[in-house]
């Protein structure tokens, strides 16, 4: 099996990576698996690492991730804000991975590219599990929550002020978004985001 | 089978609709499907048809229609402004449906709500077949094609200069994201909205 057909598509891939320390001590945080076509018509997968996050620390020190194939807004709100509690975790090849995932992929990481805030990996893939696999419209509330995420990871970090303006408007755009469009896990995802940084 | 293991989740579901006219004529349109609970926890189904839309005036003729449940970005950006071959459909219980689509619900409609722009049905499953299930990762280029497609129709009515500066401005974001994350099919079915709208 390859992580194609575990859901790891053309593009960038939103997932939840999943990691451990040295000491073992499991970690999750929401990135996106970048999957380029070469031109030998072959796959190739690749994630980029901001330093200061414990998943790159996690990398560096195990040299491994698992990608966590959900459609859960609340796991993607979750994850990007807090460490989830031990009981969330299950392991698979010997890395931490989510217990409601509906596909892991482990990959082993090679370090191709440093920049000044983030490391770049090559990952090839190691073990692929499928838990179960559905079929499922499209929601524009879970997509809204995913973009809110991303902003209010910025808005964290953002300190001028008309951009943080421009990035909580962006936001409430994509409030309202949730609130016409989204089920129980996208409004209640969207009321931890609010919780962190509305 | 019901509605929601075919992939009509909670909230609204973004499929592409498909209906026949009295004389027989195939037509498909993305449209949003409700799904709501009930105080009896049981799920009750709904759609908004614009007046003047094709596929209003084919549920008036018929009665039903058919969700075809795909994660197709060109299917939703070509079917928005355009009329797909019929090669592109086949038959479902006696409607058209898409032969790409991941799984097709044909409902039975019932008249439940009138306004000056718009008529509201209630929708009753009267039939369910899944043709294939994924695992799937979630591709914010993806997102934004659908969300593109959404302005881009907004677009096309607007008259207000300031309306139609801002609707260019956010279709530019979403345009951004799609060559971002998206893969072949996000970028092809934006470069068909650029021809049509941009």
């Amino acid at each position: 099996m390859n992580p194609q057909e575990a859901g790891i598509g053309e593009g960038i891939s939103e997932v939840i990576v999943t990691t451990k320390s040295a000491a073992g001590k499991p970690n999750a945080a929401p990135i996106g698996i970048i999957s380029e076509i070469t031109e030998q018509s072959e796959r190739s997968y690749f994630v980029t690492l901001y330093k200061g996050s414990q998943t790159l620390a996690n990398v560096l020190a195990t040299g491994r991730l698992a990608a966590n194939v959900t459609s859960d807004a609340v796991l993607f709100v979750e994850t990007a804000f807090d460490d989830l509690p031990r009981e969330c975790f299950t392991d698979f090849a010997g890395l931490p991975v989510l217990r409601e995932a509906n596909a892991w992929i482990i990959f082993t990481s090679e370090l191709v590219e440093e920049r000044q805030e983030y490391l770049r990996f090559q990952l090839r893939s190691a073990a692929v599990k499928i838990d179960q696999t559905e079929v499922k419209a499209i929601n524009r509330g879970l997509n809204a929550v995913i973009e809110a995420t991303v902003l209010a990871t910025r808005l964290r970090i953002a300190t001028e002020k008309r951009e943080r303006q421009e990035l909580r408007q962006e936001l409430e755009r994509c409030a309202a978004i949730v609130a016409k469009c989204g089920g129980t896990r996208e409004n209640q995802a969207l009321a931890i985001l609010r919780e962190k940084v509305f």
